[in-house]
Parts: C-alpha cells; sequence; structure tokens
C-alpha cells in the first residue's frame, strides 16, 4: 500500500504551529503493518494543493488530505479536490443535514459561509465527523482512494479511529484482525530492553511484532499479531515479557508513572508525604496532577533552605554540619521529620545537587540521595544523575516515585535505573 | 523567493520523530519576510529523495533538504544530490579536513563508514557545522540553491543561524538590515492583545510588522522593521507598545515567567514561600526549575488535606469549618502561617477546587483564592478558572506568580487575566 499524505494550511508553513496530526495518522497506519510514502504540506493555495491532489494521487493507492475544511475563504479542500479530479462542487445532502444537526443542539445558525462545508465534489461520499461541524469526504479516483479529513487535532484523531482506519483497511483488502498489547515501563532504556530481549528470548516469534517508543519518562512497548490465529501467542508473549520486566512494567496502555503511583497507594490504602529539596515539590505536584490525590496525599514540605530543614522537619544541625545536605543521614531525617508532621504512612524524602552550581568534587552534580518507606523502615539510596538542571529533576522526581511503586508493591527497589546512563559507548552520531 | 523543504527519515514517516526543525526554520525565515512554499517528507528511499530534489529544485528558488548527512548506508542525501544533477560523488577535501578537526580533539577515529560523510557531489561546496561531525553543502543547479542540513535539531539550528540565512539572503539578493525586537508577555490573550492595539494604535506605522506567537503560558510579541532607516522607528513604537502594556511585560526574548518572578525577588532582595493546596507544590517547583533560586526560594508547605492547613500552617479549624478551605480566610492564614513557619520575607498561597470533584454551586469547579504579599499587607483575590484538572493547575500557579511579580515590582494586582475566559463568543469553527 503507497500511502501519501496531504497536509494544508498557512499555519503550517509559517512554522506557527506544529504538525502533530501527520505523526498520529503515521502511529495509527503502523498498527496495520503500513507508513506512509511520502508527505506533502503546502500553504492555502489553491494551485499547488490542486497539483498536489493530482500527483500524489496518481502515484498512491491511498491519499490521506488533512485541513483546509472549514468555513472561511482560505479552506479549500473541496474546490481543489473538484478541481483535481473534474467533478463540480454540488450542495451534499448528507453534509448539510450533518451540519444543520450539529449546530441546532448547540444553538449556532448555519451560516452562507458555513453552507460553503456541505458544498463537495460530486463524486465524493462524506466521511463522518462525531465531534466537529466539517464533514470529512472520499472519493476513489484513477484507482486512489482520497480522503479529506478536518486539521482540527481532536476531530481528526476520531475520524481516523473511526472512519479512516476501517476504509484504508477495507481498501487494501486487509480482512485481518489486528491485536495490539501496550505496556509502559519506567526505569529501563530503549536499548537496555532491546539487549535483553535478545538475549532472553532468542524465541521471539516471528508472528509477534514488538515495537518500543520512548514517551519520557516511561517507555511503550506495543506487542502487536495480525490475524486472529495468533491472539493466544500475543496473550502467551506478553505474559512472558511481562513477567520477565514485571519490575519495570507500570501498567497498560496510556498508564502514567504519577497514575501508576497513585494506584499502589490507594490500594495499599496509604497515604504518602514528601520532603523535597532539590525537586521543589514537583514529586507532589505530580502525585496532585492526577484527579482523586486526596486520598493518597497528605502534602509535602518542600525545605530548600537548611534553615528550614532544621526548622519545619527537625533536621538535626550536627548531621547537616558533618555529613553535608545532601547525605544519607539528612534525607533519612527529612523523612522522618515528614512522616512526624503529618498523619502520612508514607514518606519520600530527597536532597541533591541540581547544579549548575554547587557540586564538589566529593559530590559533583547530579548526586542524589533519597530516603522512602514507613516510620519503622526507611531506606535511602544514593544516585548520580549528572544532566541538565531540569532534566535532573524530572529525573530524580520520577525515580522517587517509581522507588515508592516499588516498596509498596513488594518489588525490589535495588534496580539499576537507566544503566544505559553509565556505559553509553562513545560515537560519532 | 520560492523556498521549498525536503525533509528525510524513515522515523519522521513513522511518526517516532515528531518534526521541529521545519517549524524552526519556517520561523527564522519569517524573519527574512519569508514563508516556504512548500515542504515534502520522504522516508530513506533513494528514488524518492533523488525525485523531490528534481521536482522540488525545478520550481523554486531555494531548497533546504534536511536530515540523511549521517555515516549509515540509509543516510542518503549526498548520494541522492549526486543522481539528480549528474554530479559525481567525490572525497571532498574540506569536508574531509572539517572530519579530522571534528574526531581528534574528541579522541575518536574516523573509520570507513565516516568517511562517507566527505564524499559530495563535485558540483557542491561544504556548509560549515560548528557543532557536529557532518558538514552540509550546497551547490546552485537550474538557478536553485541546494543546501543540505543534518537532521539532529541543535545542529540543524546553528547551521540555520550561522550559514543558511546569510545563504538565502545573498541568494535573493537581501542587503538591508533587519532589526527584530522580542518581548514576553503573561496575563493577556492573543486577540485581547490585537484588539487593544487596533484601539490603542490606529497610527501603527507599516515599516513596524507585528506579530504574536503564543508559547503557553506567555506570549512573544515581535516587532520587526526592515532597512536600517527604520530602527529608530522599531525602537520608538516598542517603548510605546512596552509603555502601554507595561503590566503584562515580563521580560525580552525568551524570558519565562519563573525567570521573571526570581529576577523581580532578587532585585527586591526578598525571599519567598509558598504555601499550596491545590496546586500542589507547582509555584515552588516551577521557582526551583531556574538556577540560582536558593537566593530568592526558602521553601513550601503543600498543605493538601485540611488536617495539614491545621497542624502545619496553624490554620483555626474554625474558619475552615466557616468559610470552606477554598476561602479568602483560610488562603490568608495559610500565607500567615508560612510566613511565621519560615524566614521568607514574601509569601503566596492558593487554594482551589481543581476538579473533576469538589465543586458545589456556591464554589464550582475551577474557583480558586489566592492570598500574597508581606506579614503586614496581605491580599486575597478570587479567581474562576473553568479547566480541564492540569490546565487549572498551570494557569493557576501562573497567575500566582505573577502576582508575585506585579506586588514587587509595584505594578498593579487588579489586573483581568485573560478576561478573553470570560467573553469568548460562541462560534462554528
Amino acid at each position: 500500500m503507497r500511502i501519501a499524505l496531504l497536509l494544508t494550511g498557512d499555519e503550517l508553513m509559517s512554522g506557527d504551529t506544529v504538525d502533530s496530526n501527520s505523526a498520529y495518522i503515521a502511529q495509527s497506519l503502523k498498527d496495520l503493518g503500513m507508513t506512509p510514502r511520502i508527505k506533502k504540506v503546502v500553504g492555502d493555495d489553491l494551485e499547488l494543493l490542486t497539483d498536489s491532489i493530482t500527483e500524489l494521487s496518481s502515484a498512491s493507492d491511498v491519499l490521506i488530505v488533512n485541513g483546509g475544511l472549514g468555513p472561511t475563504v482560505d479552506d479549500l479542500t473541496a474546490l481543489a479536490l473538484s478541481k483535481a479530479t473534474g467533478s463540480n462542487l454540488t450542495r451534499n445532502e448528507a453534509a448539510m443535514a450533518h451540519l444543520s444537526a450539529w449546530a441546532e443542539p448547540r444553538g449556532f445558525v448555519v451560516t452562507e459561509s458555513n453552507l460553503k462545508q456541505a458544498d463537495l465534489p460530486e463524486i465524493c461520499e462524506i466521511v463522518d465527523n462525531p465531534v466537529g461541524s466539517a464533514v470529512g469526504f472520499r472519493c476513489v479516483w484513477q484507482n486512489c482512494m482520497i480522503i479529506c479529513t478536518p486539521g482540527v487535532p481532536n476531530e481528526f484523531k476520531k475520524m481516523v479511529e473511526g472512519q479512516v482506519l476501517p476504509l484504508i483497511k477495507s481498501h487494501a483488502g486487509i480482512k485481518e484482525t489486528i491485536k495490539i498489547t501496550r505496556l509502559r515501563l519506567f526505569g529501563i532504556t530503549e536499548s537496555g530492553l532491546q539487549d535483553i530481549v535478545n538475549e532472553k528470548f532468542p524465541d521471539w516469534p516471528k508472528e509477534i511484532e514488538l515495537g518500543f517508543r520512548v514517551q519520557m519518562p516511561v517507555i511503550e512497548v506495543k506487542l502487536t499479531s495480525r490475524g486472529g490465529q495468533f491472539d493466544y501467542l500475543n496473550d502467551h508473549w506478553t505474559e512472558k515479557f511481562s513477567n520477565l520486566f514485571s519490575d519495570y512494567v507500570i501498567g497498560a496502555n496510556g498508564t502514567r508513572l504519577t497514575q501508576a503511583l497513585n494506584k499502589a497507594l490507594a490500594k495499599s490504602n496509604k497515604k504518602i508525604v514528601t520532603a523535597e529539596s532539590c525537586t521543589g515539590g514537583s514529586i507532589a505536584s505530580g502525585i496532585v496532577s492526577e484527579a482523586g490525590s486526596s486520598h493518597v496525599f497528605d502534602g509535602a514540605f518542600v525545605v530548600y533552605s537548611n534553615a528550614m530543614k532544621q526548622s519545619v522537619l527537625d533536621v538535626p544541625s550536627s548531621i547537616i554540619d558533618e555529613y553535608g545536605a545532601v547525605s544519607e543521614q539528612v534525607v533519612l531525617a527529612m523523612a522522618k521529620g515528614a512522616l512526624e508532621k503529618s498523619d502520612a504512612d508514607m514518606a519520600i524524602s530527597i536532597s541533591g545537587i541540581a547544579g549548575p552550581e554547587g557540586g564538589t568534587p566529593e559530590k559533583p552534580v547530579g548526586t542524589v540521595w533519597m530516603a522512602w518507606g514507613e516510620k519503622d523502615s526507611l531506606k535511602a539510596r544514593r544516585f548520580f544523575l549528572p544532566m541538565p538542571r531540569l532534566a535532573f529533576q524530572r529525573t530524580a522526581a520520577s525515580i522517587a516515585m517509581d522507588l515508592v511503586r516499588r516498596e509498596l508493591l513488594k518489588l525490589s527497589t535495588d534496580i539499576d535505573y537507566f544503566s544505559e546512563l553509565k556505559r553509553k559507548p562513545k560515537h560519532i552520531s
């Protein structure tokens, strides 16, 4: 299947909008085992748009046009398709009905300029838009299926899922079912994951396609099988994969690390308090970004200055003087203090050197101590995360959340996070 | 000037990488008064790449090719350009010298596959790459200037600034100087800004191009003048604009809101403490995301539960019972408590209903109270930000930071933030 994309809009050419629609359709097509062959982007220019439709459709089996469906004069897709195919624009009854049905319950009046959205090339049928005023439309011309879709990302996504993919499957004669399992992992790099898969699963079956995609700070793993007869194999290898990487799997499709942490807390019926220095409250704000966090989160103490560590969390000045603010002793005292000053069951504390200033030969920038656990079972670990300030803060906060998640689920907290960091080889790229 | 972009790379077609390079070049070209006319993206496919170079160069004055300069077999740009132009690949001495000069101090050995990066079409000259191993290269073919650039974003950006833009200016015969002034504003919408400009500056001179670009949570405003003779006019209108919007201007090119806040604190020689409920520490983590924050930030109390509001910040339970946790009285007590429990000079406190649960008819989701100021001059305000949870938290935290910035700079804190929110008209889009 030769698939082409054609995007239109001045805002795409000027760089004012970063196009996310084409990455979305490409990822969706991947699930069908397809990749777009070519993509073209043009401004709101009738001649260029018409020529591009002619050119791309003549060398493709499917052409997806995105954008230019709105009511204004710079929305030219229907007109360009009419010119390219020589099929006259006429008022499309189904499009008209959609427009009325969409506008009425919302209290809108269908204006003359809206009516333009119902004027489509005669050879076209509409493609339903469940969430917007502009319907899509499609035709087959010179053996190429041309599908015109709206530029608004959420309308485009719904149309891709509900209409465009089924149309492409049917045009390509794909009858087989496709089963996709998605898992989300934290704490391991893409290449680390690939190395372990190669080593531990030399017999990985060719019927199960394995794909990785980094979605910071997690990695999404996708197991795809085509044709219903391999669904059992997909389940079987998903289980084997999950078992091997059980430490790293935080959940299924779309799971965020903050969600996984809050879920583990809720399941254990425990509330957490954080005591943060170098992360400045980003662990807490991560937890609170999830709805329902009041059931698992009590509060946080951001003790950035040494004076606050002492006055708010009762960290003895003697241990700050003796061991320094970035030390095992201090993070343990911070966690202890946070538990005493709140009703939380668990604490996570963190103190490190985010940089760019403040490093020493013994404690360079990137050094960070964390302590976590319940009152009588606090643990501490040191990490070294030599990264720019913001990346350091995000990575440290993510590791802290994962340590608590692991502790709650009784998984090892002694794992080698992002071991890649240490062993990345030098190479010219 | 007809400018075309050609991007190459399987990772762009698969959607694994979202292309940011073309938005970058488009924004840079805008400074020259130019917009790319067409953009094409293809995978690592020699024939498609060759044909695309032929097609785009024949209909353009400038063709910028991006990607495919690396040492591996799927890096095909030089070969495709050689085929398209009929100019043989030969070892380019300047490219060779760059490669050696780049590799040696880094302790790399130039391998056979690296040498490929020095094999360029005979008609090409190199384009310097100050930060990477792969040089760019360029030629003029059939009156089109073709410039091949690396796909790695930071290498591409440096090359655009240092080499590509000057080449395009010279190819286009642009001799004039261009003066660009950039300002960053917070608290006003793009359309609100445009309305006020239209009303207050009916005499805005056509020689000064005014552009807006939303870079959440701020808006970047750009004043461009071409030809040295209008530089005085640029300065003059920048001053008029700055004066009219003085409340909203947080700084010049690239200024972040967190930076503006920290700068205002440092200038006033004051330290801040935050007392946060619904934002869960995101004001604090924003402040700490900036280097040097220890000079202006003491710490934060994230008092999410009512119990913590009482036990940590001494908020009387009676006022929580009487007025509710989201009330003027409670945020004032939170700010007062935070000042008492720290050495900070100023406090910002916040309590609101982030949703999706927890709203009531009197206090719907989106209601938020903030208090700020020094011990004897605390002020409080209520806002209504009916948005999804995350947007609510981000917007509320940003407004809180801006209130403190304004207080420190003795600007009004009684402004109508994002007044657009209230008066957005209903329309079909």
